[in-house]
C-alpha cells in the first residue's frame, strides 16, 4: 500500500503528516513552528516532510493546504499575507524537484471544504457550501462530488462578494464585500465604532478585543454585542442567499471561530436568508451546520484533495 | 451510427432536430406552434417528435430545452411560466414511457452555456460564465468542463442575486435581485418612470416600449436612454465582480437582445466590474463577449448536453 504526505501550511505551525489512502487516521504527524531564526519556511516545509518520508513504502503524492491564493495547474502560490517573501512562489514545482512525487496544492478553505465533504459534516453530500468566518471570510464549494477551483484556482472566494455598497474597505482594498461587514474583525470593528459613539456595553475598546469576547457579551445579554453579531448574521444571510442560487447544495457548513456565536449570528442570518432568497425550494431539505474537523481540517482537506485528484490510481 | 433528438421547447414554438453525434448540423428540423386550439403542449412535442424519429438508426436519447426550472435527476419540470399547466410536470418519464429511450432535460440558459461551451463563442474553454440579458436575466455556468446543475437543477440561477438592497421587486417577488434592476423589462421600467418624472427623451412612454427602443434612442444621443442602459450596466458590472470571484472563469459570454446594446451597456459594466472585484487578476485574461449560437441556442444547448451526459457511450 503506498502512502499520501498530507501538508498543512500555517503562518505560525507547518503540520506533516502520512496516511494510508483507505484511512483518515495519521500513520505519524509532525508538528514545527514556521518560522525560526536559523531557516526559511520552505526549508521548514522539506525539513518536516523529509523527517516522516517513509523507507519502506511508496509515496503517492504529497498535498498541501496553503494559507492564501494558489494556482493548482502550476502549483504556484499567489499570496500569503502570514508567508513572507511567498508572492508568486512555485512550491508545487520546488516540492517536486525536491520528492520526486506529484504534488497538489490547494488554498485552506478549499481544502477544508473538501475535507468535511470527505470526512466531516458533508460526507454524502453531492453539492456542498462550506464558509469560514474568522478573521477574514473564506470560502470553498463542492459541486456534482469536484471541488470548484476555477482557471487558475482563484474560485470560491466567497468572502469577497459585495454585501454593502460603498460599505467598509475590505481587506483586498474594495468596498462593501462580505469580508469588510461579517468578518470576525467586521464586527469588532462595529463595536469599536459604536463605542466610540457612546454606546452602553460591558465591552471595552481595547486593541485586544476579539470576536469571542463579543460572543461572550451576547450571551449575558449585551445589547451592543447582540447588535453587531445580529448584524453580521444579516449580510452572511443576504451572501448565502445569492450562493443559494448559484450552487442549488443540499448542505452549508460553517467554520472559523465566529461560527461559535451560535443563533446570536444564525437567527439574524437565516431570516435574511429566508427574505432574500428567490424560492423556498432553496431552503426544503438544504442542511444548515458547523464545520466536525477542527484542527485536522487542514491536514484532511489535504489528503481528500490528494485522492480526489489520484483517485483513478486506486 | 445512432440518433440524438434534439427539442427545444418555447412558449410559442417548438423545434424539433435530429442529428448525428459527430456534427451540430442538423439531419432533419421541424418546426411547430406550441399552442393549437385542438391539442396541447405535450400531445405537440410528442407529435413533433415522432414525425422526425428515424426508422432505420437507433435513437440514443431525447434531449430538450426548457423555458424554467427543471430538476435534471427526476426529470420534473418545476414550473414554466410560458407553458399552461406544466408546474410539476414529469416531461422526462413521460417522454421515456413514450419513446423508450433515456431523456435529458435542462433549462434553456444552462443549455445556452453548454451549447457555446461546445460549438459556440465558448469553444476550448473549461470554465465559462454565459449571462442572457433579455426579458429576464438567466444564467449558465461550466466549470471544469462540466455544466453546473446544482441538486436539484436550480443552480446557475445568476439573474436572481441581490444588487440593491431594497430595491424594485424582481419577477421572483424578492427584492432588488439582480434581474429586477437589470433586465430589458427593469430598463424600460426605469425610462416610463424617469418619463413620468418629466424628464426628457425622444423616447415616449407607451405600452409597447422595448429595451430595443431605448438602445436605438441612445445611438442617436438621448441622454435618458444612455443612462439607462449605463445603470443596467452598472449593476451587471457588480454582480459579475462577484460571479468572477466565485468562479475564477476564462471567459464571459453575454446572450439575450439587450446584450446588443453594446458599449452603452459594457462600457459602464466593465467600469463597475472593475471596481468591484477582489483582484485584477480576475480581469487578466478574461474574455467578455457575445453568444454566437443565435437561434440555434437550445437545439445545439440540447445536443451538448445529449452529448456530455452520454459521452461515455461513445
Amino acid at each position: 500500500m503506498d502512502t499520501i504526505v498530507a501538508v498543512d501550511l500555517g503562518g505560525t505551525q507547518i503540520r506533516v503528516a502520512t496516511f494510508s489512502p483507505d484511512s483518515d487516521k495519521p500513520l505519524q504527524i509532525k508538528k514545527i513552528p514556521t518560522k525560526t531564526a536559523k531557516s526559511q519556511p520552505y526549508d521548514r516545509v522539506v525539513e518536516a516532510i523529509s523527517s516522516l518520508w517513509p523507507k519502506d513504502k511508496q509515496v503517492r503524492c504529497i498535498s498541501a493546504a496553503i494559507p492564501g491564493p494558489v494556482d493548482p495547474k502550476t502549483g504556484v502560490i499567489v499570496s500569503t499575507p502570514n508567508i513572507e517573501g511567498w508572492k508568486d512562489f512555485p512550491l508545487g514545482a520546488k516540492l517536486h524537484n525536491q520528492f520526486n512525487v506529484p504534488v497538489y496544492l490547494g488554498n485552506d478553505a478549499n481544502l477544508a471544504a473538501i475535507g468535511e465533504w470527505e470526512y466531516g459534516a458533508g460526507k454524502g453530500h453531492c453539492d456542498l457550501l462550506y464558509l469560514t468566518v474568522s478573521t477574514g471570510i473564506g470560502g470553498g464549494v463542492i459541486i456534482n462530488n469536484q471541488l470548484l477551483e476555477g482557471s487558475r484556482g482563484m474560485g470560491g472566494e466567497l468572502g469577497h462578494v459585495t454585501v454593502l455598497a460603498r460599505g467598509p474597505m475590505c481587506s483586498c482594498g474594495k468596498r462593501g464585500h462580505l469580508e469588510a461587514v461579517a468578518s470576525g474583525t467586521a464586527i469588532v470593528r462595529h463595536v469599536k465604532k459604536q463605542l466610540a459613539k457612546g454606546k452602553k456595553s460591558v465591552l471595552q475598546d481595547s486593541d485586544d478585543l476579539t470576536a469571542r469576547d463579543i460572543a461572550s457579551a451576547a450571551r449575558t445579554g449585551d445589547k451592543l454585542a447582540i447588535t453587531a453579531l445580529a448584524r453580521a448574521g444579516k449580510f452572511i444571510g443576504h451572501a448565502l442567499a445569492d450562493f443559494l442560487v448559484i450552487f442549488n447544495p443540499t448542505i452549508v457548513i460553517f467554520g472559523g471561530g465566529v461560527s461559535f456565536s451560535g443563533d446570536f449570528l444564525f437567527n439574524p442570518m437565516r431570516k435574511a436568508l429566508k427574505k432574500n432568497v428567490m424560492d423556498h425550494e432553496y431552503l426544503d431539505n438544504l442542511e444548515i451546520t458547523i464545520a466536525s474537523l477542527g484542527d485536522d481540517a487542514g491536514l484532511l482537506g489535504a489528503l481528500a484533495l490528494a485522492k480526489s485528484k489520484t483517485k483513478h490510481d486506486n
